[in-house]
């Protein structure tokens, strides 16, 4: 019973850690997934069980009873089984009640296959749940722990995989392979691998969270195809990232629906919401599983202090790769300062005239004087990384020897990009690694490890700081359903939150019209007021450059034709840039924040930031650095510029007020303009759930 | 002598396949760079002798004169110059002298370097030029040419390189290096290899040039820092393709000014324009020096026919790798059509219910029907394209075996991509790229090598095609600079060519502004006329919306206080969305035509198509699948619908008109307006080249 205490406090030990193994349905059939399974499973520490109910075996070892393996053998924390999906959930019943903790069921045919396979699933999700069991699939490929020679995974190159400090969590088992196998042809072991599938029990979060317990794991290669489990996952990354770095790889960011329900039955998070969330939690982000394999590669040797720009130097041997690194650097907004004098001046002693030094620091070919360019430049007080690059030739300086022999305290890690081929750049390329010097293969491969760690030291930073914000404004005012929330009504509400909106009158007349004109500065706006009216200047609801007596009357007449009984007359707000600001309630995640240029031109390019409510003003304040066009807020062509702090108290104020007012569907200020004066609301919309919002 | 004819007729011939080497500055130190291409050379078909007239060495080999050298040993073609920048002219003057054919500068210390250095390099090239010496660089590392055993580079690791289909061109030296030897690590040989650093002879079009009767390239990866000889190059990159692929990658997205000149000192080209014009010749491009293999790699082996729209099928082992190649698939605009009913009916026979079957067909694990998969796929009506990804496992099907077993001629052809590691990966590599099957590691790569040979076949397409249209409208009005262009003239000039202009007059009085507001239908617009003045809204020159004779005569009188004597009164013209269409002449390539959407969003992020002059229809058509917000041209929110022919004749004429007016620098319509009833020219600039146009 103690023992069974320590593994329910340990959660997935009993999965990855198991004291002994069995597999349910094995077989002498050597293609057969139970015969596979059983040879992987063979080494694991604590040995494996081979159990078949209905086949036993006894002269190939296979039993026919899980009980009476266990009575002689001992405890069986683990079982695979590898049945065809129908006889899964008896399978799953039968090991919990033989006192197995945690099964892994490979086979497919569950909910990614339509009705009857999702009532499969249930059927399975129930039985692992009544039995006390942890589950791992189904539709999955399983898992591996190289130190603990645990290998349960029915294809066998898995075996090949070493240990060592990355853990590979992957929502697709093909995925878990793909990325564990060209790790291990790079020469990087794995510290835990695992393809969750269909995840009905065990999830991304839930191995994270283990994570943060793994003593082997330095850093983790995540692969997420859509994000269920929101509440569970951001805070279990935001944990994992205070030790361990993450890496994450998000699929679908383009149309791959159809194919894409098939393989895990999920529904499909939005992947900007989904990017947004992880790398809000701290996670860095990359595109593809080659950068993917680069960051993590980087991210489980070295790690920076957080900062809010970390600066990174780069020193090349050859100036042609170092344009292709510095170009993709500058396109993932790397800091690259300028050297300080007092570090070119020492770089000119040991420098030729011809050569680039400010940063870049351009060497020509890595002579003797190449150890101390990499010195100078990791010693110079504005550098908190050196990416160097060289292409491995004998006679040229020796590398490994020089990077080991550094020894001021005081400079900034180094990381090696190399170019080569052949057994010299296996040795250099082994021997930094085991002097615990990143190396990675080539130009982009060094950008990517550069950004990686300047990324992860932004995202700590961020999260390390105390949230700075007050209680939130948003809670003093109603925003309940009762009331018919029309522009003028919706305004009134955001100006009481602090936001600038114009001066209007509401008016219920012809004459109340004339009076509004006469108590505001023309020129003045006439707006059809009723509540719900998205896109009330396509319907015609809306009358601009009102300066006479005359015209109100008209525009009165015009919007009193089209079923008006009240409308909003407002001081018309200077010209300027528009924004769209926003917040809405995405089902995967909750309430998310958005931030976007008006125009529909902005609209059609998707040029939005997102982020999860509720924010912090210095997050909300990172939102504009997402925006492709934020130079149309800064002065473009003698345009107003934006306080960002402005902004990003108005996009925490609604990202409040929907966490606060939880039957408020979406908040949408349209336009948001920004003027000399600041930002103005022109225009504003809010929708409740019980009106067709966006929650299910 | 008759022999000397050959090598003139044959171009690079001296350099790249010359009868005797020679290495002028040899050295018996190892260290030296004389002394390391000695090395480098010595194995290479006729011989090397070495030169020193300074450091005779008869017990080294090292002889004291060239002539005698040649005299003794028979002609040499080709030099090695090992000297320092200073000596080199000499020693390219001494080589002609004596016979010598072709050269190759390593040095540094030229134009890279300054006021002095590009003294000497108008001095080197001049000593190549009066000598009759085709010269390589300087500021390089060499070249390749490992069917010759021809290693003419200071980086030993370059004799690694073997034999193969690939052709490397490359503007750096160090990237030269760094492709060629990542191709070598990745099983690839290659045809022959060059850096060409500061190119004062030889440059990117001359060894172009030479690849077009060079039979043992099979396709060519081209490195681009700038574009510097767009004349010569781009008629070679399209007689070129029409036998092998061109991939291209160029550098400079970002801002690496600085460095960039310091490395070559070369006038730098816009990356857009760069991109445009070698896409255009018929190039693929790709982003980074792992795409760039992937893509040679694979169109060394395989190219599809010409085609519009090839169609592109993914068979995939596993699901979860095939939707990380899909959504790049996706993103790259490659056509994955659905498969035919009856391809899918005999699927249906040969899959199990639960996989997906309409492109992508999955699979599940690769068993003994995965090669009946991807013939029935590959025999598909629709495909163009096989693209299968697996991991490769023991016991699953021998995928290079079944592969080569295929026979129906009809068939689409097949790349792969595989997954897994150790000696079972290498041998299946191996044994695909022996049978002629394109092999690429991981997702990734197959999603970028299928969407090359895509990218090739549409290229070739466009480039077959008998140029579409008749004589240019043009030439049939006069641009000259001698008239002042004011808008109305502009606007007349193309309503002569036959683009639609709003009916307006040119009016010099308050009353002719009158009498224009009564012949127009209102609103009117009023413009004030003078030549070149751009940004006429933001200087206050312009007054929309004139409904009454009250309206005109207040506009006329604003007008006439900011210094108009002539206002053009226009009709107003229906809303729609704004386009910006221009051409003007590029520094590098001459005339440019640009399409991008209006307004200052769309400005600020840069969504702008960009075409060489003179284009034909079908090339202008194209520009709009560039545009990212394209969607706002197809009846975006109840918008009007582009006819793309009418926009595309547009472009072509904007195009004709810098082509065949040379003293016309820029001509801009901003905006064209796309309405309901067609594209209308509302504003129109043009500039002449003695007014400060683009050109220097």
């Amino acid at each position: 019973m103690a023992e069974t205490t320590a593994i329910e406090r340990a959660g997935l030990d009993a999965l990855f850690a198991p004291r002994r193994c069995a597999v349910l349905g094995a077989s002498r059939q050597p293609g057969k997934l139970g015969a596979v399974m059983g040879r992987s499973l063979a080494a694991a520490a604590g040995g494996v069980a081979l159990i078949n109910s209905r086949a036993p075996d006894p002269r190939a070892g296979i039993s026919g009873d899980l009980r009476q393996a266990i009575d002689v053998g001992g405890p069986i924390d683990f079982a695979a089984i590898c049945l065809p999906a129908p006889a899964c959930p008896d399978a799953v019943r039968e090991a919990g009640a033989a006192g197995v903790r945690a099964v892994l069921v490979c086979a497919g045919g569950f909910a990614e296959s339509g009705p009857s396979g999702l009532a499969l699933q249930d059927e399975l999700r129930r039985a692992a749940v009544e039995g006390g069991v942890r589950l791992l699939g189904p539709n999955t490929s399983g898992f591996v722990v190289p130190g603990r020679r645990l290998v349960a995974s029915f294809v066998p190159a898995m075996s090949h995989v070493l240990p060592g400090r990355i853990a590979v969590v992957a929502a697709s088992g093909g995925v878990h392979h793909t990325i564990a196998l060209m790790l291990a042809a790079h020469g990087h072991g794995i510290s835990l691998g695992v393809g969750l599938g269909n995840a009905v029990d065990v999830g991304t979060a839930d191995v994270l969270d283990y994570l943060t317990r793994h003593e082997e794991t330095a850093a983790v290669a995540l692969h997420v195809e859509s994000i269920t489990d929101a509440a569970a996952l951001l805070p279990t990354v935001e944990r994992l990232v205070a030790d361990r770095p993450v890496v994450a790889s998000i699929v679908g960011r383009h149309d791959i629906g159809a194919f894409a329900q098939s393989h895990t039955g999920a529904l499909a998070t939005s992947w900007r919401t989904a990017r947004a969330a992880l790398r809000q939690a701290g996670a860095v982000l990359v595109d593809d599983e080659r950068a993917l394999i680069d960051a993590v590669v980087a991210l489980s040797r070295t790690r920076l202090r957080p900062s809010p720009r970390p600066g990174i130097a780069l020193v090349t041997a050859q100036a042609g790769p170092g344009l292709i690194t510095l170009d993709q650097l500058r396109g993932r907004g790397v800091h690259l300062p300028e050297l300080a004098a007092a570090s070119r001046e020492r770089l000119a002693a040991v420098l030729p005239p011809l050569t680039y030094q400010a940063n870049p620091v351009d060497t020509g070919r890595p002579g003797p004087g190449f150890a101390d360019v990499i010195d100078i430049t990791a010693e110079d007080p504005g550098v908190d990384l050196v990416g160097v690059y060289a292409l491995i030739e004998p006679g040229a300086v020796d590398l490994p020897a020089a990077l080991a022999a550094r020894t001021c305290p005081e400079s900034a890690p180094v990381i090696v990009g190399i170019g080569g081929a052949g057994d010299d750049v296996s040795d250099t390329a082994r021997r930094l690694l085991d002097a615990g010097i990143v190396c990675v293969p080539g130009p982009t491969a060094l950008a990517t490890a550069l950004a990686a760690l300047a990324d992860d030291a932004k995202a700590r930073d961020r999260l390390r700081r105390v949230p700075d914000r007050d209680a939130s404004r948003a809670s003093t005012i109603g925003f309940g359903a009762s009331r018919g929330w029309d522009e003028q009504q919706i305004k009134i509400a955001l100006a009481g939150l602090g936001l600038n909106v114009p001066p209007g009158h509401r008016c219920a007349s012809r004459d109340g019209a004339r009076q509004a004109l006469a108590a505001l500065a023309a020129p003045v706006a006439a707006k059809i007021l009723r509540p719900i009216i998205a896109h009330k200047t396509d319907a015609g609801g809306v009358r601009l450059n009102l300066h006479t007596d005359a015209d109100i009357v008209a525009a009165w007449d015009s919007l009193a034709a089209i079923g008006a009984s009240e409308v909003l007359v407002e001081a018309m707000s200077p010209p300027g840039v528009d924004l769209v600001v926003g917040a809405r309630r995405d089902p995967a995640v909750g309430p998310i924040v958005l931030v976007g240029l008006g125009g529909t031109a902005a609209e059609v390019l998707g040029d939005v930031a997102v982020r999860l409510a509720p924010l912090s003003v210095r997050e909300a304040a990172t939102m504009v650095e997402d925006l492709a066009g934020r130079a149309l807020l800064n002065g473009y062509r003698g345009g107003p510029v934006l306080a960002v702090g402005e902004l990003a108290e108005t996009l925490v104020l609604l990202g409040d007020i929907l966490t606060e007012h939880p039957d408020v569907s979406d908040i949408e200020i349209n336009p948001l303009r920004l003027t000399h004066d600041g930002l103005w609301v022109l225009d504003a919309l809010i929708t409740h759930l019980d009106q067709g919002g966006h929650t299910p």
